[in-house]
């Protein structure tokens, strides 16, 4: 009996969609699909609505390439934050993680990723030229990597590091982080100390 | 530092959606709303069309309360399969298990869930009157209970016995060990129940 006769073809497209988000088989997609069914047709329709929402307002920050409903970030934009410290991320959840800490007050740069050569992602697939740009033209006193010490996120981190030491201090976050640990896992207070006792790269 | 300075409102939003499906914590729901952040537009509409495509035409099948698009499932239209045989589950995951083994050719009755004194659900608030309306009207030889041995599933199992067996032969599957499983390991209960259940070799 083919899986199509099993589930009638909406089901079917349903399970089939919620398969491609990260983290989502078979089995838990097949929960999902069916939890919605049972669910009151407004419920449904406002998680719709929330992803086409999402999707349609939110872009990048044309400085840091943080999400962003505006051109230009919350964050970039709020006065009250130090625009000569820069903390340069991998990813966009590395700075929810690390604005959750409360502890930092400069600005963010979000790479989108880290070098990964056997993915084919090189400097030239992340925002790193933007970033150098930023450095050199803005005045920029210090940038903080907070990149997982991962083998491609230490790879990334002294790419930077070589690139931006002729301008700028350049300093990491301590490894307060477990080796091999990823930074959006950390909890709030590792990375508040992590932050707190940064070193700068020799 | 508030959640909504932390996400921008619609990601916010997203993230609120996601957490109502079970299974999902903040963690999770973050996680998937930074990946549908990142993935193309065509992707993340097709799949909130799935969510309300499968809502709008996927309802209950008026005799075996299955899901169905059709007013009557496919399973109860299919006159290849035996109508004097039911098989009663708590849910139509249950169906959806049971389609796969490929073992059965009767037919379906979905209960919608199971009697639960504790959380208000007694027999009026499961589709256990059709079930009995079916079994007096439509001259069925045999109902097989397939509920899962829980406090909870065995009342409701004795309680539809108890109503059925003056009308029919009543059944249950059998329990037992699982097959691949290590008989030192299995539990007394499952145990005394593969030992109550022993069969007769041929």
């Amino acid at each position: 009996m083919e899986k199509s006769l099993i589930y009638t073809p909406p089901l079917a497209r349903l399970i089939e969609q919620l398969q491609r988000l990260p983290g989502v088989g078979p089995k838990t997609a097949q929960r999902l699909a069916l939890h919605i069914l049972k669910r009151p047709d407004n419920e449904i329709q406002a998680l719709a609505k929330a992803l086409i929402d999402a999707k349609k307002r939110v872009g990048l920050c044309k400085v840091c390439f943080h999400f962003s409903e505006q051109p230009i970030c919350d964050i970039c934009r709020n006065p009250n934050r130090d625009s000569q410290t820069i903390c340069v991320v991998a990813d966009a959840r590395d700075v929810i993680a690390l604005e959750k800490t409360r502890e930092y007050r400069g600005k963010y740069h979000v790479l989108g990723g880290v070098m990964s050569p056997m993915d084919g992602i090189g400097p030239e697939q992340l925002y790193i030229q933007p970033l150098v740009r930023r450095v050199t033209q803005e005045g920029v006193k210090e940038v903080i990597l907070a990149i997982s010490p991962t083998v491609e996120g230490e790879t990334t981190s002294l790419y930077i590091g070589q690139l931006l030491k002729p301008f700028t201090k350049v300093t990491r976050i301590a490894f307060g982080l477990p080796m091999g640990g990823d930074l959006e896992y950390a909890d709030e207070v590792t990375l508040a100390r992590a932050l707190e006792g940064r070193q700068e790269l020799n």
